[in-house]
């Protein structure tokens, strides 16, 4: 497909949204203070970012509240503490994981929430759950996305019919997922042509989330762009699972849409994540980290290896090879 | 351009050129030990690279050698007591720069010297000096790049005129340099594409040097090798100036051609670069690297923003725009 935009104008359809609190979450089991989420809040309005991701919508009788921070649950209630009205032009989100989301009773009305999007995250194989549950929500006045995870270890005529379903169903966006940061950028092309097709098809958006355990974050998010997806994923200083997200000071200093502002986001950074990381939370592109990728296998033996310190590169990436 | 080779299988024409001690001792001043040497020349044979580059060949009556480590001079008896007859595969390099060379004197007869390869260094507005250099030692016997460096704030036009001479001269390979590591991947396709045309008209290779200030070093590697650039220089860790340059275990763990291997590269930097940076070395990725690169500086200003240790990332953002 021909490229979308060009590095001198911008395209006004493109949406930046902050996942900061979700998937940094997952690195500090989501405790965050109420001044850094506040703060966040606050940067993200200030830099023109179109969307803030609260957290997950956790389902309280499957996950311990005691053993996470209450944006893993990310009830209306805590968002409203931060937000009040949230009378800004940045609109919020939620994801709602399927089978770890009681969407039915923990999701409300749209007219009775702060949040303007729900996005639910699936893998290929519970896409009828996943439409259920985006029809729970678009019934009750949400913008949706679909987030197909892992679709680096899914085939592709698996994810061509998924799409063909989301095609017909009510979802407003679908999210292309590296989830385990293997994805190289002709890769990242080649399926951004194929959800662009069924988006031009059946009148969707197209988005990307990305990880950086091959340092290609950034890079996949802006190649995908430039085949036409529009809602970009990005955390500040890329804080994420693992290797991290793609950074935002590095994304919006690539879009060139004059409402985006890099300003606030060093601020942001200077004060907030800084001391974060002073205090041992850890997240971004290390070795194990990319072996991972570079097998495309989940990164949970990396997360594990760097928990542990683990500096013998050579004994961990034997380790993965051997059970591969 | 039409993409050359794909993910599943390799292109015997690439060639893998490690610049460890070559940009990696920009960090350091060239104080390696003879023991890092010679792990890492032990490491490349086993690794299946192609070149690896001993340092610079830098003029003694302009540096003085009590500032540097000896490889920033990198003469023909220092490297032969590293590799002795350098009976393998692997070839070897030294950069030398236009103005900073005694060349006539300093590069002797390719059958004197254990060097393969002289790469050297240029402006754009110095191709007539660089091309002096490359005739001479074209006729002394070696193999010869040209690296154009800091393409980025140069004209088309004049690159355009450089290459020009470049294809008419002896010159074997010519570089696409990004020096303040401000290019895209979409701009690194347009540069190749146009490099590549000369290489096609004149029978030249080109190759690509990158720098990893808005991590996009080894996504442009990548992304220039897919438009037929064939030689692909890496450091390993990414050691180079500022942010670094393309990392080998990325770039090894992308190629497929068999004869590369990962393991000997990670046992690398688990045994000699770990050291090397818990002895305090300090290079790769952080936002006042960014920051040059998205304003297309010189990275000067950042590497002393990082050796004094600044976090204050929003003064530092506006010292630079205010001096753009």
């Amino acid at each position: 497909m021909a490229q979308k935009g060009d590095l001198l104008s911008f395209r006004p359809d493109i949406k930046v949204l902050d996942a900061t609190i979700r998937d940094g979450g997952l690195v500090n089991d989501f405790y965050f203070t109420d001044d850094f989420i506040k703060n966040l809040y606050k940067a993200n309005v200030k830099a023109g970012v179109d969307y803030m991701e609260f957290g997950y919508r956790a389902d309280k009788e499957m996950f311990d509240v005691d053993q996470f921070g209450k944006w893993k649950f990310a009830t209306d209630e805590h968002i409203r503490e931060i937000v009040g009205d949230n009378d800004t032009d940045l609109k919020l989100s939620i994801m709602a994981d399927v089978g770890r989301c009681d969407y039915k009773n923990d999701i409300h009305e749209r007219s009775d929430s702060p949040v303007d999007l729900i996005r639910v995250a699936t893998y290929v194989n519970t896409m009828p759950a996943a439409i259920a549950m985006i029809e729970d929500a678009n019934r009750k006045g949400y913008e949706t996305t679909c987030n197909i995870m892992a679709i680096s270890n899914a085939k592709e005529s698996d994810i061509e019919k998924a799409l063909e379903m989301l095609g017909k169903s009510c979802v407003d966006g679908i999210y292309i997922v590296d989830s385990f940061g293997s994805l190289f950028p002709e890769q990242i092309r080649r399926i951004s042509d194929q959800y662009m097709e069924i988006a031009d098809k059946y009148g969707k958006y197209i988005g990307m989330h990305a990880h950086n355990n091959q340092q290609l974050a950034f890079a996949n998010t802006i190649e995908a762009c430039a085949q036409g997806v529009s809602y970009l994923d990005a955390t500040m200083s890329g804080m994420g699972r693992g290797a991290g997200n793609c950074q935002m000071e590095l994304l919006l200093g690539f879009l060139k849409n004059p409402k985006y502002k890099l300003f606030p986001v060093l601020k942001f950074i200077e004060e907030n994540i800084e001391p974060l990381k002073q205090a041992g939370v850890e997240w971004g592109f290390d070795i194990p980290y990319m072996l991972t990728g570079q097998l495309n296998q989940h990164p949970r033996a990396a997360i594990a290896a760097m928990k542990e310190g683990r500096k013998d590169y050579t004994g961990f990436f034997k380790e993965l090879v051997e059970k591969d």
